[in-house]
């Protein structure tokens, strides 16, 4: 059973290889009446695209989004919104060094054993590639979400070694995109951004963590018990290509503290909001938001094709080489923040939807 | 949409709170042909149970399993599995000190914002008690796995700081049950109950990790791009009461590597099968299992049931003292082991019937 | 793929066997809020029960409901809500006489087929014992919908070749229950019971139609293009055991007609409603309520079990005579009423829910 | 909650509106390895075309289907199968005097009603043009189920009061599309033809009974106790516009006759196959296959727009007067036929896969 739905009632599917025809999403559940901002969609997938600065990749690809249904006089009809993007240069490149050769720790392997018939041509649907399609749905999702006073932010907070060493509230997180690593501390990202390029000069790769922070959300929203709200996101971002790890609130840092010291209290603030003095939850306690901010980590490995030969085998079993060449990315992390965006967004618009069933 | 059904081809459905008349649960999907052991069900159940040790919670529940439906003659029929576990002591106790304030850190807050009809009774559906159908459900999933080779075996990794400091492969995992710690390093097993009990002395709690080692998965088990194997673990461990995060492979440490010294390289065993001579891609790679050991962490933050006043607010907003006294759990993660194997199970059971239908 | 869940939002997985220990039923997504009335599901279960007149097969079978779960103090909490009904007599009666042989227009030999483990105890699985949870359930739904002014009122309109001949419109639908018919025409009730007393004399069965009109239902709900309302309720009243066909609005009638003689006018009526002055769409428009009453009709088939021996087959494969015997239905339209009645609730109250999510 | 997606393991979610950019399917599912034939498809499409003879609507529709995913080197990969369908003339016509009329038995208002939102470029969403993305995804279907010897075909039974009057068994169903109406039957196509060109010529419409045959479905397909064979076809069926009554087997006929008429007596046939002497049963007993042909009929009511001035009203209420005009199918017949295809060979795709994890 194939896995390119996401959410039940915010529900969207997903198609399309790295070098087939095209790509696309289909968003079901889109509640009718939303003012749909198609260059907005657009200016997401800008952030997401390759060749944006010199410290991603200088692959070329196309990005435009094309709105085939489900909006009338520029706003949603209630019934599926269509979106498709065509991939520019669809010719077959020559892929002979390859096509029967595993890359190591790329999926070419494990799609090979699952389907029996693997598209080699960069990877087809393993290629982050597929990712286009996340931003463009997630875009409209922010849309949706923006209009509850939802807003979701996602940074670079660690390359390789290197970290901001500050909590999110520490950050003034209008600067994200102020720079090209898509890092809110400008001091750290000067480094961040040194690291990447000599990473990048040595034929190399190098990994880190996406922060995201968001806010906005009311008190009310995630379904236990399976469909916890940080299990949702959890599993949304893990979705990533390249992701390792999730952890939100006080994460794996927390399992230290003791109850007494890792509590939030309650009090009520001068607005009569039910609040908490800290936010160790990480804005979501049982499950289910508690109107504090939402935050999470997650964690990106390096990626996985590198400028130097490897050892692996081939379809047949046989010892190869697989030969280092081509343009790819020093480090995901800043392409991988729209896309962190746009899962994190994915998920809140479902639950935005699940959570006015919870009543009568 | 609630969210009480888990999986999607081998799907199980939970109902029931701490103190109502019983738990149960619908098993949907697990084929029919398979022996199934009533007896090695209740073993998992006594492995969850509180009061099996000094370490755990006194309370008393009941957890004796009844099978309803489901199998003939001792296998399974293809229909649907139902079980039923009833609370021993349903009766009203006092819970006049709680029912109208909310404990920090636990769900009542956000349970009584989401349905407006709370049930304050030892923390109704949101109690850990919940787990007890997750368990009787992964032993069912763990018999049917059993038979195609694939075990699964968590342990206890840390408590507060104290750590095993090893690789799961430097441990003889035959010792996870020899202690009450459930932690396979009996030195730092010691160390960990040592821990516990002072810990509870101070009347207070503490968190850690477990750690979730399986083996025996084939290659081809996992369905990009949303339901990846390692999304679909993210999603059942963080699901678990108090798990604040996830990660597999080389997880959070990994992203600090550079991707020439991360890759896993391939080669070909002497049985012919493909295989890789590192394993930092935790058995999985693309969403998709290839065939070497899986393996993950999740942390778990210190129960928030504590013997200390707390500072609080009622539902009517007011500043309360929310009083500590009851049993609990000084350290749930002895506990938890049983509860990461049954979730792990239960994504594996779904993902094995899943990948009969990749191909032709 | 296992297909014992029903709905979407308000959705509700069985299990059980006639001969097992138990029968059960889950309700995931029932609101918060709902004032449950547990004698009203037993009363719909009394409807359903063998033995209620002498026109229905005297079988002894439990249909004691046990709550379990999801209620606190009268009114539903949102979570699940958990229900049994124990099988009052589960030994093992001597099935020697067919354990091996598959009764005619039974599902012996297609269960033992699909699943290669076939429970031969009353027919399983496959029983209509099973419709004991669905009228449970269907209770709640109704008294979710009853809320909201809706009415279900399932009757017989024809048994064998005895019919009311009158529309809805011009049936007193308060006399559904004042005979052991449920035919709410007094003197094609007294034919129909005649005629059924009659087939049960000849140890033979017949078959017939019930109707159900559905009304309250306001304007908007159902979910195009697959989920239309008709297309919801047409599976699940085609899933109860002997149903045929399903038809709703002029149904096959209706296609003799012309298309200016079938189109339903609008107008507005003196309470400002959009009305129409015919209703041969029978409510439902493009898949959509319309706000008038909602009728459909449905085929059952004969009863499979006679009193007359048949020619079958065995598991070998051998010819064999099947030897009728035992207590059986003459007629299951009686009791196939709340069956209707049961599964056109839990059809609506899954659409009253989906229908809150279509608009911003 | 949205209802776009059909089935679920053969899944298929489709968008696009009558005057949108265009139309397009996903298919989340279909197993790697099938060699798949884009004419094919585009023959169906042939099928269901406007303008394909003088008794269907003249109106012109882009059905060019185009593949953007989901094959390499003309073989399924496994992963989601992408194809658009342009609409071929998508400027805004005039539609000033509909836009906020309620045209009688369209779904104008119902849509209106739910959604707030109404796109009235005919009919939008609600228009049959929706089909046009069903038939492509069907024709994909019945390339994977013709693989497993599986044919279904449909047929006219009935237009209006002309009947074949004979079972498909009496049929040569090789003349399906030996004549513009799809009726096997020479004479009573040509009664049927000239029975739709009298009603067009009166500016009116007339409705009728497709009839399916399925041959070569193995035993055992079919998920009791919801997802019955049957009531997935009679979903499916029903969720095609203007289809207003599904029945399968004996269906509403059969139930005036006695069980011990109504019986399939089993045998053993030649082959050492289990087969039963008459079909009454439809192929599907329990609601799984018994290897016989399946089949059943579906009741088309009249197209409602006709050329003739209807009682309305407006979306203020008021009065108002549709004035009949455009082009339409004076009998949707001929065209529901490649539909009715379709939509049964996704049933049958679907529950081809849910039939490989029955067992163990």
């Amino acid at each position: 059973m194939s896995g390119n739905t996401h959410g039940t009632l915010f529900r969207v599917t997903t198609f399309g290889e790295s070098h087939g025809v095209g790509l696309g999403v289909t968003i079901d559940g889109c509640p009718a009446g939303l003012s749909l901002d198609v260059e907005a969609i657009q200016r997401e997938m800008a952030r997401r695209r390759p060749g944006q600065s010199r410290i991603v990749t200088q692959r070329k690809e196309g990005d435009g989004v094309e709105l085939l249904s489900g909006t009338f006089e520029g706003k949603t009809t209630g019934t599926p919104i269509g979106m498709v993007i065509y991939n520019q240069d669809q010719r077959s490149k020559d892929y002979s060094h390859i096509y029967d050769k595993y890359r190591p720790s790329h999926a070419d392997y494990t799609f090979a054993a699952k389907y029996g018939h693997r598209d080699y041509r960069g990877g087809g649907r393993s290629s982050a590639r597929e990712t286009a399609a996340r931003v463009a749905a997630g875009a409209v999702a922010q849309q949706l979400l923006a209009g509850f006073g939802i807003k979701i932010r996602s940074y670079v907070d660690q390359v390789g070694d290197i970290r901001t060493g500050k909590e999110h509230e520490e950050l003034d997180l209008s600067l994200i995109d102020s720079n090209d690593v898509r890092c809110p501390d400008p001091e750290a990202a000067a480094r961040m951004e040194e690291e990447i390029l000599a990473v990048r000069k040595a034929g190399d790769t190098i990994g880190g963590v996406v922060k995201c922070v968001i806010s906005g959300v009311p008190p009310g929203w995630g379904e236990p018990v399976f469909d916890k709200l940080h299990a949702d996101l959890g599993k949304a971002i893990l979705s990533i290509n390249a992701c390792k790890g999730f952890e939100y609130g006080s994460g794996f840092a927390g399992v230290t503290l003791r109850g007494s010291a890792h509590n939030d209290a309650f009090y009520t603030d001068a607005d009569d909001r039910v609040r908490t003095r800290t936010n160790r939850s990480g804005g979501i306690q049982g499950g289910i938001s508690n109107g504090e901010d939402i935050y999470f980590r997650a964690a990106f490995k390096p990626v996985a094709t590198i400028i130097s030969d490897q050892e692996s085998v081939n379809e047949a079993g046989e010892s190869v080489t697989v030969v280092g060449k081509g343009r790819h990315d020093p480090c995901v992390l800043p392409r991988a923040v729209p896309i962190v965006d746009a899962m994190a967004a994915l998920v809140l618009a479902d639950h935005c939807l699940r959570a006015r069933v919870n009543r009568l």
